[in-house]
């Protein structure tokens, strides 16, 4: 009898489901075994205000194709005003920060971040989570580690507020957690697995390549070890960001790994290698429940220890994507969904 | 007037001129403004023997378009016999060795080199070169720096021994010219000018994916110094490689950067931006001469200070390649070649 596993209720506290067709065809990927995501707000136009929002909530319910599942909203950071924050609040999950003002120098991302404090002020007032793309504009391996002065600064000055270090990648960062009572952080399925070797070791893979992009050995391995032992701060996040195929095998290839349809196999497959099946369920959602008290629809997710070959693409609605280990098998896939 | 400087006999100390009709495409392109390269072994199968030498020598002089060109021929290296050597020393500049035995663990990679020391000695005693692609299996971002425990022993075991590390990437691979008399080392184009960010810090830029990968910018820093203040151990090899444009632009991008016909200017213009412009000529011919006791064919490259547009792409004989600074503009030209 092959090994099993039931999760209840997975959730990806990082995702990007676009809009248009390619929401259309990446939504229900999600949709069918998670049970609730945190949507990025990154569109074009940013989801920067109430209205926007609402709108692009309903877009990702009407692609769900009836699967039960709950799109956490965030909306684009800005010079937000009280009345607009009062508004959002309860139709958000929090707010999403990537600081564009910030440079290599990590006292000038502090600086950038300092003019729009009255907004960290009202948000903690009002227990909105922030949730922050922490990297510096520096040399593309520093990015994150610079960047690390700049949550020290904000935890300690915002106590009360709930930061989220986004899809963290460095060893230092996983330190970060236990730091600051109020940083957690998310941390993607890639970085669990792959370094930059995987990137750029070999052949330039295009697939794997991803932003903050993929760290050293001993980032891996203290990423995993935090997974693996269900680290109470730290949640899944996939950070699966889907670009058609001519975005990616080209030259100049945007950074993303598309991982939403495979992540919940494709994690049972790694905590079950390290024998560490148990904290699966914590990783998936129990932490991120705690984190940010939400209670997802329920959904029984059976995983089973059968071979599963990942489709070398996602297609449909005029869009083609592939996904990461397309075309390999692996050793676990969901069985059942409840 | 424009700025104007006339450079002797430009030596490209390490070159990829490939076979076939991409030989025919790209010969000329380096024939033209340099009077000599060293050119790689490593086609599919191996220059391994005398025979193959001279005929791949051949094939090269044949695709000169009446450019004088020396074309240093080395052997891919093997456990060749004493009377091999003997035979094939007068044909060739030295050996090139690819340490393929070697792993994540310099120690092993010491081991791999040890099984062939003998070879080390002969070409000790018949006074060969031997030229190193020096990079453990390691970490792509460590993989030179761990090779050089390799340098060190070899350098230390074999005094007399000639050794060159090509392409070197690293602060601490320049900081080992000092160390030992026997070492020198090549550096291309491009790792005076890029850092890894280039490569995946924006965008994925497969045209400057090479190995050695780009490193730090505290490496290309210690680099660049080297080059600008003509180190009398630091010659210019392009490693100039090209490929088809198919095996560049599509997922599994081919390592190599294409720089062979815009070389030479593109350094005038780096070496006049930090008034170095004296020292030119030693980095791109002098250097090379003193150390290998090499005397090319006499040939005037005139380079001025005039804008010069890079080819998108050089397309002949079914090929299609396209060079590092594709379509953008340079502010120094080859304006004469006498």
């Amino acid at each position: 009898m092959a090994k099993q596993l039931t999760l209840q209720s997975p959730l990806d506290m990082h995702l990007h489901l676009r809009d248009g067709d390619m929401l259309k065809l990446v939504t229900p990927l999600t949709a069918e075994g998670f049970a609730g995501a945190v949507i990025m707000p990154n569109l074009v136009p940013p989801v920067d205000n109430l209205d926007k929002l609402l709108e692009y909530k309903e877009r990702i319910l009407g692609a769900c194709e009836g699967h039960k599942f709950d799109p956490f909203m965030t909306l684009f950071f800005r010079q937000y005003t009280e009345q607009e924050l009062a508004n959002a609040k309860d139709h958000m999950i929090g707010i999403k920060l990537y600081p564009a003002g910030a440079t290599t120098n990590s006292e000038a991302g502090v600086k950038a971040i300092d003019a729009v404090e009255p907004v960290f002020k009202m948000m903690e007032e009002m227990e909105i989570p922030l949730l922050v793309h922490g990297e510096t504009h520096g040399f593309v391996m520093d990015r994150e580690k610079e960047f690390l002065a700049s949550y020290d600064y904000l935890a300690s000055k915002f106590p009360k507020l709930k930061i989220t270090m986004e899809h963290i990648t460095t060893a230092d960062a996983v330190a970060m957690l236990d730091r600051h009572e109020n940083l957690r952080a998310t941390v993607t399925l890639q970085h669990l697995i792959i370094t930059l070797d995987d990137v750029a070791g070999g052949l330039l893979n295009p697939h794997l390549f991803c932003k903050p992009i993929a760290k050293r050995p001993e980032d891996r391995e203290a990423l995993l070890q935090a997974a693996l032992e269900a680290h109470p701060k730290l949640m899944f996040g996939s950070d699966s960001a889907p670009h058609p195929l001519e975005k990616k095998e080209s030259c100049g290839c945007a950074a993303g790994v598309f991982t939403a349809p495979l992540a919940i196999a494709r994690l049972a497959q790694l905590f079950d290698k390290h024998e560490k099946l148990d904290n699966l369920q914590a990783f998936l959602s129990g932490n991120a429940q705690t984190q940010y008290g939400v209670t997802p629809p329920k959904k029984l997710v059976t995983v089973t220890k059968e071979p599963f070959t990942v489709p070398e693409a996602y297609t449909g609605f005029q869009q083609h994507v592939v996904p990461m280990h397309a075309g390999e098998e692996l050793e676990w896939r969901i069985s059942q969904i409840d």
